[in-house]
């Protein structure tokens, strides 16, 4: 990375800054962060406690401390403003942006929220967070930050330009100024080329462009990204029920409910159970992980049990038994290959997709030819490894039975899931695989009765 | 989705729309798509094939055209524009910015793609393409445009604004105006902000910002998206190794870039080797699916020819095949839980991360704590359910020794995959859950061979 900064982080800076905190050496930790951007220094003090975090920020300005405030990881937040008294952290909100700040408020319980929204002495930014804090987190409203500049259809530019230098403070970035009426109605908006290029003395009416994506405050998080991803959008205004212009959204929030929401599926399909990263202690990791291991466990041991009513199968024919880990896991694999196929398009909503029916046709259609491959190809090594005939039959049968069976069920969990409003990713996780153990487990040995006769 | 246009893509009109193309009904076609904003056009040409796009196309302005083609998908758009000539694709290129013309290039071969550029009226334009297409299409130099706006340090505010009155038409969104100095090295930025709120007469050295984040032509595309993300940036000058502003990284590139990852990342994990999606035809994602399934297939032979060594301890305790399940499937869990913590900490780098000594150590104790719980629990079952000893001891010592062999595989794999080049992804995919298998099952019989005293 090309920067104009100077500064580094780096394990051997953090070692050196761990001295500087353990020696309260403050004027190298204030001349080590001059000029540093806030999102480094937040990253460096991720990896210290909240105790020493509280130290380094009493040597910041308020600004600073802010904007660091804000990158924050959740975690580490949430511990550290407990060190601060309401009125720093009112302080802290008030030079937020609303989203931002309330992003703060709601990691507090309720009585310290209202104490810190009493302290803070901008009225407008107190009733700002408190309608903001109104709204669910994963809905527009609660994305939505308050800053914005709006212009009536009725002023020329240069009174849009006046605005602009009245609200600049509080408006970080500006994008576009929105046009509304005298009623507050968004009716569009004026690039901010249109406004440097424009003639001061022309209106708002005769240069704004009409056609504005806008969405509601209780727009879901998924559809927002998915607008402002579709039309290529940097911020997105928010309307009330009635059309008035309430809010905007801007796109770094987005990426990171993108990026928050692939981590999620990642964890569901991966069966680690909470949020957990690599750094975080033995127990907690350990503790994450262990729920789906003891799902996968139990599926075992019922499996196991299952297995015990063909002792004797297994007795007589003890081949059969070679080949349960192929079994097991081609409808594991099919399974998974299914579902994630499913969860994709569930995540890319399409007004084109097919109904369910034709869907289910499809991936049976699909199930059949890779099924038909597969069994062939395994017919044929066990004739020419074991040459024993049935066995090649039960095998390639049984396969034939799981790839179609796993293909349903790996298409149909995820179908049913997402509809009964559970996260569909989870169908392509340990639970589904172990559904699939059994029931390939069950298919198998069926088959094998019949074909030997036992 | 609130919005200005009364347009909305359903089922009904694609149906009325395949009507109007049959019929050639021009009328339909033109007055159904006016106003339609370019990005639903193309949502819904992806549905047709390409004359019955190309027909579309010739009823719209060269500039909805040119937008439209920007956001087609990728497989729909290769066949597409083999329906037009040179000189069509020249005319909408000359219409798109140049990373977006770049794209289109990438995907002809070498001598359409030369004829289109010789055909090519605006030269700067010709030769900014040229320049682009050297790049590789995953580093900074693959995603940036060239099309920006910079303006000398020693210039006035005046200066800037006459500047981007004439970059106007070439430059669809400012963000901000790069300060340059005589050599178009990099200096600094004046954000849009600052350039409306200035007084006319000041100069760009008084008023701009020398605080400026960039990357070098060379930088990943990974790397870019991380550095946006971080430092919540909506665009990011690119220079080339001399320093000198080349280009300009757009965040709308940058989420094509995440969600690519994303995508590939979940198609890896899932063992669906192309890029399929769900309106694919039935034999395309049979054909993407199979490859894994057959590995999946081939372990599961090479497991049962192992088995086949164990053939007369099943005989003996046949009880022993009744675990095979519990053992695979919780080898399996584990490494793909252990690969994926991995695997999110490499996409998230963070210059503090443990060394691999470390990392090894700790998921050690993570697994011997799982490890540990798992086993007392199926010691337990077996113990209470069948009430056999030494089937239990085997069972719970054979599912401690998985459990920590599948976290050192699921660990290592991917740290290796990384370090020789390959996507760390596939460590959570098909390929580890079949070496899990076998490993296990290996452990497993040597544990039963000695405990058994067979």
């Amino acid at each position: 990375m090309e920067a104009a900064m100077t500064f580094e982080l780096s394990v051997e800076f953090k070692d050196r800054f761990q001295q500087a905190l353990d020696e309260k050496d403050s004027a190298f930790i204030k001349s080590s962060l001059d000029g540093v951007n806030p999102a480094d220094i937040s990253a460096l003090l991720d990896e210290f406690d909240a105790e020493e975090c509280k130290y380094v920020f009493d040597l910041l300005t308020p600004e600073t401390g802010a904007q660091i405030l804000e990158d924050l990881e959740e975690d580490v937040r949430e511990e550290f403003i407990k060190e601060f008294s309401a009125t720093d952290l009112a302080a802290f909100v008030e030079l937020m942006d609303s989203d931002d700040g309330t992003d703060i408020l709601y990691e507090m319980g309720v009585a310290d929220r209202n104490e810190v929204i009493r302290q803070i002495e901008d009225e407008e930014k107190a009733s700002n967070l408190m309608e903001l804090l109104e709204y669910d987190e994963d809905v527009a409203g609660g994305l939505m930050a308050k800053e914005l500049i709006k212009a009536n259809l009725n002023w020329s530019i240069s009174q849009c330009i006046e605005e602009i230098r009245l609200q600049a403070e509080n408006v970080q970035k500006i994008y576009s100024v929105y046009v509304v009426d005298d009623r507050e109605n968004l009716l569009g908006k004026v690039g901010i080329k249109n406004l440097i290029l424009g003639k001061a003395g022309s209106k708002v009416a005769d240069i704004y462009d009409d056609q504005i994506i806008s969405v509601e405050t209780s727009t879901s998080e998924e559809e927002v990204a998915a607008i402002m991803q579709k039309y290529d959008l940097e911020a997105l205004p928010v309307v009330n029920a009635r059309g008035r212009l309430v809010g905007r959204i801007t796109i770094d929030d987005v990426i990171d409910v993108i990026r928050e929401n692939a981590e999620e599926e990642r964890q569901l399909m991966t069966g680690v159970s909470s949020d957990v990263e690599e750094d975080d202690t033995v127990w907690k990791i350990s503790r994450a992980r262990l729920p789906w291991l003891i799902i996968g466990m139990v599926g075992g041991l019922v499996g196991a049990q299952f297995l015990g009513f063909f002792r004797d199968e297994i007795i007589i024919v003890p081949a059969l038994a070679f080949f349960i880990p192929l079994i097991t896991a081609s409808g594991g694999n099919v399974g998974i290959q299914s579902s994630s196929i499913v969860v994709q398009s569930l995540a890319n909503p399409n007004v084109f997709a097919d109904s369910m029916w034709k869907r289910l046709l499809k991936v049976f259609f699909v199930a059949i030819v890779n099924g038909a491959i597969l069994s062939l190809m395994v017919f044929g090594a066990v004739i020419l490894f074991m040459r024993e005939q049935p066995l090649a039959a039960t095998v390639a049968i049984a396969l034939f039975a799981v790839v179609l069976l796993a293909s349903f069920m790996g298409t149909i969990t995820p179908l049913v899931l997402n509809r009964i409003g559970v996260n569909p990713a989870l169908a392509s996780g340990p639970f589904i695989t172990t559904t699939n153990d059994l029931l390939g487990l069950a298919v198998y040995f069926s088959i094998a009765h019949v074909l030997y006769n036992l």
